[in-house]
Order: C-alpha cells, then sequence, then structure tokens
C-alpha cells in the first residue's frame, strides 16, 4: 500500500483495518463495530495471555450480569456523576415497562460490590480477587473511531478487596507488574505507568494510576488503569468484616481495567509497516503461510512434499497454513504479507532438491534456508527473533519520543512534533489552572507523574513558575 | 449431604448449587444470577473444547455488538413473532431518547445478516462459516431457575451461509457431529438428537433440531439446537451471490445454538452423587487436590514432600492444589469431595515411608497406592478411567429411560415415572391437535422425531389411530 504509517497515521490506519479485514465499519448502531475473525482470532489470544497472568496472581474469574439496577449505580456519588450521562438505559422488557431501569454496566463496580458484601464477613474472607472479561458500553459523545472509541468495548476489569490500605497498594503495584509482562513482554507495546492528578482520575478513586501508550501520530493512548478505590466505595456499599481485634472495619478496594479494543490498536499501531500489518508469532493467527511454487509439470510434487512441511509443523501445534489457492505465488506474498502473517515459507522444485524450505519472517523479508531437519527449530527461533527485533526497534521509537523542557516556550515547541515531553509542574492535587492553560494553549494534557520518580529539587512549574512538586508528562491525547 | 438427586432432584440441585459455590441467586435483578468462580472456570474450559470443534471444523470467531436496532429485528415476520415479546429494549442514552429502540440481542440472525449481504457477492464468498461465543437476552415469563432458565444466559451460536440446499443440510449432521464429539465424548452428556414438530422450530426456520437430555427427576431439558434456516432470511436480508451460471441466488443458511448455561446444568446433574459434586478429569479447575496428613513433629517433613509431589504434576501442565489450610484431614476430604475435585491424593508419614502416595477417585472413594515414579502416569489413567466410569453409568441410565409405547395408556403409565417414551405419531407437520392432547392430557411435549430413524409400517398414531408417519419421542419436559 505504501502509506507512510507516521506521517499519514489515521489512512494507515483505516487502510490496514479495512483491507487487512480486522473490522467492518457497517453496523447500522453508531459508535458499535464489528471485529472479525482475523483481528478477533489474535483478540482471544491476547485475552488467554492476560488471563494466564491474571490466574498466576490467584484472581479467579466470574461472571457477573451486564444489566445494573439504576438503584446500585447511583449510591456512590462521584461514580454516577462520572458515568450517569454515558449510561445506556433498558426501560422495557417484551410488552411491559420496567419498574426500575436497569444500566447497560459502564464498568462493573456498582454490579458486584452489593455481593462483595454479603461475601465479605471476616478476615478470612479477605482477600477477594477476582477479574471478568467482556464487553462495556458506554454512550460516547466524542468521535468515535474503530478499536480506540467506540460505545461498546471489550476489556478485562479486576476487583480486589483487602483488610488493610498498604494490600490494597501493593496490588496497584502488582497491576503494574501485570502490565508490563503483557504489555511489553507479550505484546511489545511500549508505554509508560502515570498516577493521574486528582482531577482527572476514575469516578469514585482515590487514585489512578493509567498506562499511556503512544500512537505513531505522536499522541498518546491510555490502554489500561488500576484504581486506588480506598474505602470510596466500601462505605457506600457497606462491605464491612470483624478484624482480629473484634471491630467492624471497611474493607479497601482496587480495580483494574485492561483496554484490549484499544490494546489492540495499540498492537497493529507499533508493530505495522508500509507494507501492512505486522504481528508477533505468538499473536498470530496463523504463524506460518506455506506458499507453493510450482509449475503444471511439478505441481504434485511440489504440492505433496509442501503438505509434508505442512503435516510436520501442524503436529508441533503451530499455527499453519498451507496456501493451495488458484492464486499466483506474487499474489499470495503480497496478500499474506498485508495481513501480518509472521512467517513467510516458500517451496519450489529447488528446495526440494535441497531438501528444506526457504524462510521468509515478515519484518525483514530476507529469505533465508532451513533443511527440513532443523525446520520445527528455525520456525521458533525466527519467531521470538523477529519479535526482539520489533520489540528493540518499538522501544527506540518510544525512547526517541520521550523528551523534557523547563519552561512554557520549550514545552510548546517539542509538543510540536508529538510526543510525551516531562515538565516540573506545580501540584497534583491543586494546579487544575496550569493543566487547564496547557490544555487550551498547547491542546495537550497534563497526564500525571510515573510511579517511583522523585520530586523536582529547586525547579519551577513551567506554567505559574511557583515551586514544582511533582515531574509531569505532557502530551497530545486520543 | 446425602440427598438423593433422582428422587428429590430440585433440593439436589439447589443444595449443590448454593454450598459448592456455583453460583449466586442474591443480584437484585429477576433471572439474573452472578457466576461464581467453582462454575466459571468449567464453563470456560467448556467453552474451549466447543469452540475447538469448531475451529476445527473451519468456523471462525467473530464478535458482534448485543445492540439491534429495531428495524433489524422485524424483518423477518415468523422470527419477530417469536422473539419480539422477549425483548430488552434501550430506549435512552445518557439523558437522550434514542431515535431508534434498541434490542439486547435475544439471538443474532437479525445482526449479522444484514453483514452477510454485504460480504457475499460470488460464489467463491462461500461458504462462511463463523460463530460467536458469548450471552443472549430473553425476556422469559416462565419460571426462572438457575442456569436452566434465566433471562441472560451464555452460549455459542453459529451462522453459517451456503451456495445449495444440500450444503446447508449437510451443516445441520455436521453440527449434530460436533455435538457427539462435544456433548458425548467430551462432557460425558447422554443426549437425543430430535427434529422438531413444525410448530415447535425456531421462529423463522425451516426446520429444528435438537438434543435433548434428561434430568435426574426424568424431564427433558433442550441443550443444544440446530435450525436449517433454508432461504427464509436469506429473502427478507437480501443475502445473494452470483451463481457460476450467471443468475443470482439467494443462499442457504444454518444457525447452530449450544447453550452453555444448561450443558453445565446437566453436567452437574449427570456426574454428581449423593455426596455432591463430580467434575469430569478434564474439566475440573482442580484436578487433583493433596491433602497432607501430619501430627506436629512431622509437619514439615510432610509439608515439604506434599510439596515436591504437587511440584512434580503442577511441572507436568496438571491443575493440581497443596490444601495447606488449617482444616483437619477429615473436613478437606468432605470439603474437595463436596466440591467435585476428580482425584484426591493422601499423604502421610506411611506414604512417605512407601515413597509414593494414596490415590482415591471421587467417584468410588476408593484407596489405592501409587509411587511416586508411575505417578504422573497414575493421575492421567484415574482421571481417564474415571471419566469412562461415568460415562458408562450414565449412559445405562440414559438407555433405562428411553422407553416405548404403542397406545395412549401405556404412554400414560410410561411417562409416570419419567423419561422419554417413543410411539407411532401421526404427523409432525398437521398432527397439532394429537399434540395438544398429549400436551393437556399427559403434561408432555412431543419432542420430534429422531434423525435417520425410519418411518413405522402399518402402525397407527397413539393419539387419533390415524396412519402414524413418524415415531415420535414424549417427554415432560423443563
Amino acid at each position: 500500500m505504501d502509506i507512510d504509517k507516521h506521517s499519514n497515521f489515521s489512512e494507515w490506519f483505516s487502510t490496514v483495518l479495512k483491507e487487512a479485514k480486522l473490522v467492518d465499519l457497517r453496523y447500522n448502531v453508531k459508535g458499535f463495530i464489528v471485529i472479525l475473525p482475523w483481528a478477533f482470532k489474535t483478540m482471544k489470544l491476547m485475552y488467554s495471555f492476560a488471563e494466564a497472568e491474571l490466574e498466576k496472581r490467584n484472581h479467579a474469574p466470574v461472571n457477573f450480569p451486564v444489566v445494573i439496577p439504576e438503584s446500585n449505580l447511583i449510591k456512590e456519588e462521584e461514580h454516577v456523576k462520572g458515568f450517569g450521562g454515558e449510561v445506556f438505559w433498558i426501560t422495557h422488557a417484551g410488552f411491559n415497562r420496567l419498574e426500575e431501569r436497569l444500566a447497560l454496566r459502564p464498568t462493573s463496580e456498582t454490579a458486584m460490590y452489593p455481593l462483595y458484601a454479603l461475601w465479605i464477613k471476616g478476615k478470612s474472607d479477605l482477600p477477594i480477587k477476582m477479574y471478568q472479561s467482556g464487553a462495556v458500553w458506554r454512550y460516547e459523545t466524542k468521535a468515535t473511531r474503530p478499536f480506540i472509541r467506540g460505545r461498546e468495548f471489550l476489556w478485562i476489569e479486576t476487583h480486589d478487596a483487602f483488610a488493610t490500605k498498604n494490600e490494597a497498594l501493593s496490588q496497584v503495584m502488582e497491576d503494574i507488574e501485570i502490565l508490563n509482562v503483557f504489555l511489553w513482554d507479550i505484546l511489545g507495546i511500549p508505554f509508560i505507568v502515570l498516577r493521574r492528578p486528582q482531577w482527572d482520575k476514575f469516578p469514585g478513586a482515590d487514585d489512578t494510576y493509567a498506562a499511556d501508550t503512544l500512537m505513531p501520530d505522536g499522541k498518546v493512548l491510555q490502554i489500561a488503569t488500576t484504581h486506588m478505590l480506598g474505602q470510596r466505595f466500601s462505605k457506600p456499599f457497606n462491605i464491612k468484616f470483624m478484624d482480629e481485634d473484634g471491630r467492624e472495619k471497611f474493607v479497601w478496594q482496587t480495580c483494574f481495567g485492561i483496554g484490549m479494543n484499544r490494546i489492540y490498536a495499540a498492537l497493529v499501531a507499533w508493530h505495522g509497516d508500509n507494507k501492512g500489518l505486522i504481528y508477533p508469532f505468538s499473536l498470530s493467527p496463523i504463524q506460518v503461510v506455506i506458499v507453493p511454487i510450482f509449475k503444471e509439470n511439478n505441481k504434485e510434487k511440489v504440492l505433496n512434499y509442501a503438505r509434508g512441511v505442512y503435516k510436520k509443523l501442524k503436529s508441533k501445534g503451530f499455527r499453519v497454513l498451507l496456501d493451495e489457492s488458484e492464486k499466483t505465488p506474487g499474489f499470495k506474498f503480497n496478500e499474506w504479507e498485508f495481513k501480518g502473517v509472521p512467517i513467510r515459507m516458500e517451496i519450489g522444485e529447488k528446495e526440494i532438491n535441497n531438501e528444506g524450505v526457504l524462510i521468509v519472517p515478515r519484518d525483514t523479508g530476507i529469505r533465508s534456508f532451513a533443511s527440513l531437519n532443523e525446520l520445527v527449530d528455525k520456525v521458533s527461533k525466527e519467531g521470538k527473533e523477529m519479535m526482539k527485533r520489533l520489540k528493540e526497534k518499538n522501544w527506540k521509537e518510544f525512547e526517541k519520543s520521550l523528551k523534557s523542557a523547563s519552561t512554557f516556550e520549550e514545552l510548546k515547541k517539542k509538543l510540536e512534533n508529538g510526543g510525551i515531553v516531562r515538565v516540573p509542574f506545580c501540584s497534583l492535587s491543586h494546579g487544575i489552572e496550569c493543566y487547564n492553560k496547557i490544555k487550551e494553549e498547547l491542546k495537550a494534557e497534563v497526564r500525571g507523574e510515573k510511579v517511583g520518580e522523585g520530586k523536582p529539587k529547586g525547579l519551577k512549574c513551567v506554567v505559574c513558575g511557583k515551586e514544582a512538586n511533582h515531574f509531569v508528562y505532557v502530551a497530545r491525547q486520543y
């Protein structure tokens, strides 16, 4: 296709989504999309990786209803202020009007916590660590964009309850560790975790920590959030336990949202190139595509040999396709390249004579020979090495986009080419005026401070010039 | 607990659901349940087995929105007649009234087929075979019962489109084959597939084939259905292709619903016994529970040894738990027995001295010794043998419940003890009056005829005495 993803991301992304058959945008409800098999198979793999990491850390899967009675939803004041305007309401069933309106869940706190109040009695009932995979619905008023902003999106949400504040804070750190493994180790998506300003946190949380990644156009995209809820929900929902000192105490809670639609968008955006999609080896619906190259006189010979290679790889558990369709090899190369299959194998007369195959990784396109004996090892190795290269490239690009500035003018200049700019800032609790100035004059956002980063010493806020209490990260956002 | 599941199924089922923590019924919307981890983990395994069978047969996963515009839903006349009274309606979003009401999908035909019309142009676009896993919502007016009848339930639905009628009919047979593998080979649930009477088919189908299983109280439960839709949807939804003869033709369609909530209920009901739940080895969240038996003076020795056994099994991919809690061994035996863990291992001083463990399968409770060397093989073998025993027992019981009768009086008598009774019947197209008589006088249903079973010769309908064209199966239903 030859569209540059950095200089023309919007067109690149739309073209890949459409031509690689990732999504169909013609569903006749605004903001709702149809996720097609070539995307959804990879999303299912993403789900299984993420769920495995959660289960390793003792989260259990649970399935709550998608409808929430209005009376639940309004119990926590900030929460309903934040979500009330975004809810789809069910008012009728069959030919009857319902006595109470039901919200299509925008998030599940108010569905789950009434039950937590029933489940938790003593300290031995704690901690509770549960996760739920599925969709949520929010009536977005901003312009929607496939996978990036929609009215229905897929995610995982965890809901944890603890006896002490410290355990809850540790859980937030564990959630960040899960993101390191899932987003970076497994998916190869660079990101930064920031504690959001107080005026930009989850409705009903003490603190919100969010994972921001960068898209190729230099704007940040929030792809996951973990919230220290403190006791803000346990009090209105009356989630108490009898502590060992004989006193009833409210539990401390956290919740964690892993936005699968947006993470999928980031996966596509980070790994792809001018030739289309690139799927990491462990996440591709097809890991190896075999393209047989033959003439009329050696067709059966080549196909038989290719079928043998197919069977060998299949028996080792690889997801492999032998493309026996009528198209020309060149057409097949382009098609599978565009769809991002990580490894292509070419098999012709010459490969058969040499008792091997040609292996072509999607990212470099460099052909190399592998003998039949070493085939299985070579495929695993190429898959891993390709992922290593993709991650190195992504990390370099991400690092290059992390800048810093010490004055408002410098911030303005550095933001011109996108990316994330670190600046000294007065306060994440009270600095909303400085935040608004950055928003209005630079069309950018203060995304928050990095967890564990030291405080600036003797530096001034780039906006108001008062003493800086944080290094914050500023960027334009989706 | 010692409740007999046959003579007192209702109490048995409620007790198991509650005490094994499979479900919480206290969610404050009628007909909606919370599926707890001990059930949901097994349901997730069920999903992965069923999806694997579908994918082996070239079905691709897809994700359509859960909302369907009213104008889509009413396109096929029979369909909206059947589902119109059962739909949850979304009428508002945020503070706005929607221009068009949105149905929370009761099933996805009318969500998917407008897109099928866009995707299918030529013969090379066919067949399309897609599946979707997730929930659907129906405003049931009958009494709800956990997993058996709810207003929200989990299922898999496939939607296939073909160029010819024969291909569609073959797909129905393939769907039945998938049920044989999934329900019987993998889950060990006996069932019978019946072509439903014309007046009892899916709204919008030419023919409905349904899998009925028996519950311990002798009533049948429909757990899956596959429908020959013919061209009933392709015409109103305008799903056409240009055939090789240059003529535009409507596609032939099938759809197939695998009801995961009900199948889970059947799994619990078929395998369980007077001591509680029994999970098959391949489907249990924990396959092996290790119970260490020690006194104060050998605690560390026993625990260390047990941890070694745990690690060995874990490294081989088994789902295993070492129960190190403070409870007594007897308490642990009862607890894990009730929760249906297929294999218990007991480890005490004696087992350590003999360099082995005691293995106790859940169904027989018979202890046998296994040395450390043979441990892994023994666990696999015990798991398989236990499933074989469960299936044999279930099959015997199912066969015993299949009866036949040749007069109305005989039918009445045989139905008294529950089960499924085969009788000659006049017509599945025109015999609705005979059907109604059975329904009214015997409180039972004509469930349909068995696929591939011959026609009765020279026999009379047990109701009207006219010539019988089918052997039909009659039972009381859920």
